[in-house]
């Protein structure tokens, strides 16, 4: 694993940084994910069950934000995936300048799927585009179904909804009509997928709606 | 309820507004806190568990911090509880001067204890100063027991952390020791305190904390 300590250039835009790196994986022919979601809604659970289902048919790198550490790289890291670490320092947000010095450090050549972890916050790192072809909100039951309407921009722009944890739904007041509900409200073109990290269900579907998304790039 | 839209005064420093505050809190003798934490820690259900306990004894108000929507304002306001909803305009955290603009609209004579729920993020809430006694940090144990190491601001600059849902321990992978011992490295004098708003476990425990918080404010 390499670990790169971020400082941010503030007299690029980080739409002009996202533009060039968005370039390059269309060149590549990478698809690439910005993975966001609360500290805890399980973004490197649900990362952990992607390696395991895709990388035996599938180059695939990971970026892993964090502020300080490199426990979820470490996770990753253990799946025997390429994963760089970016530490923010405390920031609470990626951007694509932070991307762009990721590509420095990893072998993007022959690579199908990047997968960038967001830092936990359903806040902040809504604004910042990444260079990904799909933001992916993982949201999990335990968190509540007001979510969406309490912290809108993050559904409003992402284009795939994880709904996780839903082995705990029977432990939970989460309503998920009402989650539909408020989706269709938000982002009617919102694909939602339900899954559970812990007994498996709904990562056979993960899966296919990934392949099928990585091919699609490849095709294009 | 009154709402309020923020402008900041970018002019003023978030501290020489929070120390003001700070002085009309003391002169009132009114215990604030600054409760923060990940969305969907259970902030708000730990707030009406408070409000349930100490309403009869204790003068009590609530500035509620949210993005746009008055969903945990209402939520406060069936308990007949004085509220004020500060929105953010999807700003990701209070500052000082959204307090002192609440002080405009809040009956604070007579008041004994001040409530802030702040916007749930486990980043950046934690660089502003509320004015506050002190900051209050609740986590979920389906949130898991990395999250002190991952987001330590938080954690290093609260007096108190309310470990919330401990029923659904038996259904996740927290590990309560691990936990104890990463609080310990980052803020030794923190003050635990494990609760189910579900059970009620842990729940008296909590009223005597803060019971004892209001007195002694009262008694300065």
């Amino acid at each position: 694993m390499k670990q790169i300590m971020v400082k941010k250039n503030i007299l690029d835009t980080n739409d002009q940084i996202a533009k060039t790196n968005r370039d390059l994986l269309k060149e590549k022919s990478i698809f690439a994910i910005n993975m966001l979601g609360s500290p805890g809604a399980g973004k490197t659970s649900v990362l952990e069950q992607l390696i395991k289902g895709l990388k035996s048919d599938v180059n695939m790198a990971v970026i892993e934000g964090d502020l300080y550490t490199t426990k979820d790289a470490d996770r990753i890291e253990s799946h025997g995936i390429d994963v760089i670490q970016v530490n923010t320092g405390g920031g609470c947000h990626l951007d694509a300048s932070m991307i762009q010095t990721s590509f420095e450090h990893l072998d993007i050549e022959g690579l199908d799927f990047l997968v960038v972890e967001n830092v936990g916050n359903l806040v902040c790192p809504a604004s910042y585009d990444l260079s990904e072809d799909m933001k992916v909100t993982v949201l999990s039951v335990t968190e509540g179904n007001d979510k969406p309407l309490k912290y809108p921009a993050m559904f409003q722009k992402s284009e795939l909804l994880i709904v996780n944890k839903v082995d705990l739904l029977p432990h939970t007041n989460f309503c998920m009509d009402e989650l539909y509900e408020d989706i269709k409200s938000l982002n009617k073109d919102m694909k939602v997928l339900e899954v559970s990290c812990t007994t498996g269900q709904g990562i056979p579907e993960l899966m296919d709606y990934f392949s099928n998304e990585i091919q699609t790039k490849k095709g294009e």
